[in-house]
C-alpha cells in the first residue's frame, strides 16, 4: 500500500487476519502505519524510483490516498505492476472534472456542474444554477481543500490566477475549474461497495455522514429512516459507478439526499474515493467484513466477504486534536465511563482539528449509541471536560 | 510480549486500535508475532539477558506462554521491571502441584488430587480415587503434552525415573507427579476472566471447549443449554481464583461439567492459563471487546472492556494443518463459499496437527454456525474437499 496514514494502518490487522503479507510505502518513518507495520520503506509517492522500488517487493500495489501521479501509474502498469484499482480508475477519483464527465456520460444523476476558465464562464454558469455556487479545484484536495462557496464570480478572481499560472490539465485542455450548483441537500449520505478485478462486488449499508468544516465528522450506519427505494437506487448507483470506471477495491461514494420541489427524493453523487475511506471505519466493529479486510480480498482477487452489520447501529465520530497534546488522561476517563465504547487511535502527533482516531459505538439503539459516541469523541479531542 | 506465537501475533491489531506501542521477544525471526509486528528483537525466553534487555524498552512486560523462568521472573521484578501477570500469579500457571494446592485452599472446586512420588504413591491414590487416573508431569507441558492416562500403577513406571533424574521441585521438595481422578465429565467449558492491577475485573460468557487429543478443537460461546447459577458459580469461581492468585490480564480456567451421583450439576476446574487462550479466540469476532484487547487494558491498568457478546453465537473451530502445504485453493474456496466465514491464520509453516488459524462465525442459529465453521476449519484442513 501506498502511503502511511492511518487507513494503511487500519489495514495492518486486517492483512494480519488474512495472512497476507502486508507493507506499506511510507511518507516517514513516523507516519501512523509505519508505526505498527513492520516492513515500511519510507519514500516519496510522487518518486517513480522509490515507487517502482517499492513495487517490485509486491505482487499487487494499491494505495491509501489518490496522491500518485497518473503517469507515475501507467508507467508502473506498462512495466507489468498489478496496480489495483488501476490507473484508468484512479484517474476519475484524482480528477473531480473528469469524474463529472464520467458519472454524467454513465447517467449516474449529480448536481449540475460545468468546467469553467474564468470569471465570465463563472458568472454564465451562475445565471444558470444560481449563486452562491461551489467551486473546486479537480485535483489534489481533501477533507474540504481546495472547495470555496463562492456568492458571485469576482470572489473567485485569485483562484483562475492561480489555474492559468499552473500546470495544464494532464489531457492537454486549458485548465479549469469544476464549479457546481450549490445542493440545497436534506442530508448527505454514503455508499460504499467493493469491487474485484473478476467483477464480484458487494455493498454495505448505506450510512448518512454529518460533514462540519468540509471533513467527516460522524458516520450513522445505517442511515436512519432512509426509504428502502432510494438506499437500492443509491446502491446500484454505487454498483454501476464502480463497474463502469472499472474500480478494484473499496469505491466509497458521498451523496447528497434531496427533495425535489414535488416532493421527491432522490440522491446527487457528490464525490468518490477509490479506497478505504472515512464513512467506511464503523465497519471494522460494526460489520462482519472491515472495509479494509475488504479492500485486500478485492485487491487481491480473493472472493468478498459479508457486509452484513453485527448490531442494528453503528455510530461513528472522528476525533480531532484539541488543545491538549496528552491525551491519556481523556482516554482513560473515557474507557472508564463507557466500557462499550471502541477508540482507535492512529498515532499521530496531536494538532488542533487534525483527524487523530475515531470511535464507535453499536448497539440497539441510535440514540443512545450516537450519544455516547459524541461524548467519547468530544471528550478526548477536549471540547468537553465531563 | 515475550514469546511470538499466535497470541501475539493476534494481540498486535488490538494495540493497533488502542495506539499502544507493541513490541515482541520472538524465538526466531519467522515465528508467527514477528512477521506483523515491526520491532521484535530474537532472543530466547530463558536467557535472562535476552529477556532483560528486551523489558528495558517496554513499560510493561507480559507473555504469549508461560515458559520463562520464575528465577528470571523474580529476578526482573526485584530489579524494578513491571512483570504482569507478576511471578508469583504466574508460578501457579507453570506448576500444576501449586496450583491444586492453591486452589484447594481457596476452596475452589477441583477434581481429587495428589502429588505422587512413586510407584507405590501411585498405587494409593489409584485405591482411593480409582484406575484410570490422570498422571501430568507439573512443569512445561501445554497441549496435552505430559499428560497420560494410566490404567494400573506399573504403566507409570519410566515417569518415575525420568523424575529421579530430573531437577528438584523450586521450592527444594522432592520431585513429584500430579496425579488426578479421571473425572467422568459431560462437557468441558471455559470462564475467560480479566483482572486489572487496580483489582477492576470482568468476565465474558462461560463457553464450552471440545478437545481432541488433548487439544482444543471448537468452542462454541455461550456454553449452549448451561444453567445460568452453574454459569454464574463457574464465573464466581474464576474472578476469585483471579483475586487470590493477584493475576493481572487475561485468565482462563478450563473446567469440567459433572454430574453427581444425585443428579446435581457442579464445575471442577481442571487448568489454568494466565494469558490469551484459545477457548477466548471468539471474542475476536464476537464480542464487544476482544480478549488480546482485553489483556493490553489490564497489564496496562486502562479500565477494563464491555465483555458482552455482539451476536446470539459465535462458534470457533481451530485449523490444524493438513497434508497440503498450500492453503491458497481451499482458502479461497472457503471465502467463496461462505462470505460471512472470519478465517484467522498464524503465518505458521503448515505441519500435520499444528495450529495453522482458526475460523470464526457469529449468528442467531447455533447449529448454522457450527456447521458453518466446522466445514470451513476441515476444508482448509483438508480433511473434507467437498
Amino acid at each position: 500500500m501506498v502511503g502511511a496514514g492511518q487507513l494503511a494502518r487500519m489495514t495492518h490487522p486486517a492483512a494480519v487476519a488474512l495472512g497476507v503479507g502486508f507493507r506499506v510505502l511510507a511518507e516517514s518513518p513516523t507516519a501512523s502505519a509505519a508505526l505498527v507495520v513492520p516492513d515500511s520503506p519510507v519514500g516519496r509517492c510522487t518518486d517513480p524510483q522509490a515507487v517502482a522500488a517499492f513495487a517490485a517487493g509486491c505482487d499487487v500495489l494499491t494505495f491509501d490516498h489518490e496522491h500518485v501521479p497518473g503517469a507515475l501509474l501507467r508507467g508502473l502498469e506498462e512495466a507489468g505492476t498489478l496496480v489495483r484499482p488501476g490507473a484508468r480508475a484512479l484517474a476519475h477519483a484524482q480528477d473531480k472534472l473528469r469524474m463529472r464527465a464520467e458519472l454524467t456520460a454513465a447517467g449516474v444523476p449529480c448536481p449540475r456542474w460545468t468546467a469553467v476558465r474564468d470569471r465570465d464562464g463563472l458568472e454564465g454558469f451562475g445565471r444558470e444554477a444560481g449563486f452562491p455556487l461551489v467551486l473546486k479545484t479537480p485535483r489534489g484536495g481533501y477533507d474540504g481543500r481546495g472547495v470555496m462557496i463562492v456568492n458571485k464570480a469576482d470572489e473567485a478572481g485569485d483562484r483562475f490566477d492561480r489555474l492559468r499560472a499552473g500546470d495544464p490539465a494532464p489531457d492537454g485542455t486549458a485548465p479549469a475549474l469544476l464549479a457546481e450548483e450549490l445542493v440545497a441537500f436534506d442530508r448527505e449520505l454514503a455508499v460504499l461497495v467493493a469491487r474485484s478485478p473478476s467483477g464480484q462486488a458487494a455493498a454495505w449499508p448505506v450510512v448518512q455522514t454529518v460533514q462540519a468544516d468540509g471533513m467527516c465528522r460522524e458516520v450513522v450506519a445505517p442511515a436512519p429512516g432512509l426509504d428502502p427505494a432510494l438506499a437500492g437506487a443509491a446502491t446500484s448507483a454505487a454498483l454501476r459507478i464502480a463497474a463502469h470506471l472499472d474500480v478494484v477495491g473499496v469505491l466509497a461514494v458521498e451523496a447528497f439526499e434531496v427533495t425535489g420541489p414535488d416532493g421527491t427524493r432522490s440522491v446527487l453523487v457528490n464525490e468518490l474515493a477509490m479506497r478505504p475511506h472515512n464513512s467506511g471505519h464503523w465497519t471494522i466493529d460494526g460489520a462482519v467484513t472491515s472495509q479494509f479486510e475488504q479492500h485486500l480480498r478485492a485487491v487481491l482477487d480473493l472472493p468478498l466477504g459479508s457486509t452484513l452489520a453485527r448490531q442494528p447501529w453503528s455510530v461513528m465520530v472522528n476525533v480531532l486534536g484539541g488543545g491538549h497534546p496528552d491525551l491519556y488522561r481523556s482516554y482513560l476517563h473515557v474507557m472508564a465511563r463507557d466500557p462499550g465504547v471502541k477508540v482507535h487511535l492512529y498515532g499521530k502527533e496531536v494538532r488542533p482539528g487534525r483527524k487523530i482516531g475515531h470511535v464507535t459505538v453499536c448497539g440497539e439503539d441510535l440514540q443512545d449509541c450516537r450519544d455516547r459516541a459524541r461524548h467519547a469523541a468530544d471528550f478526548i479531542t477536549g471540547s468537553i471536560d465531563s
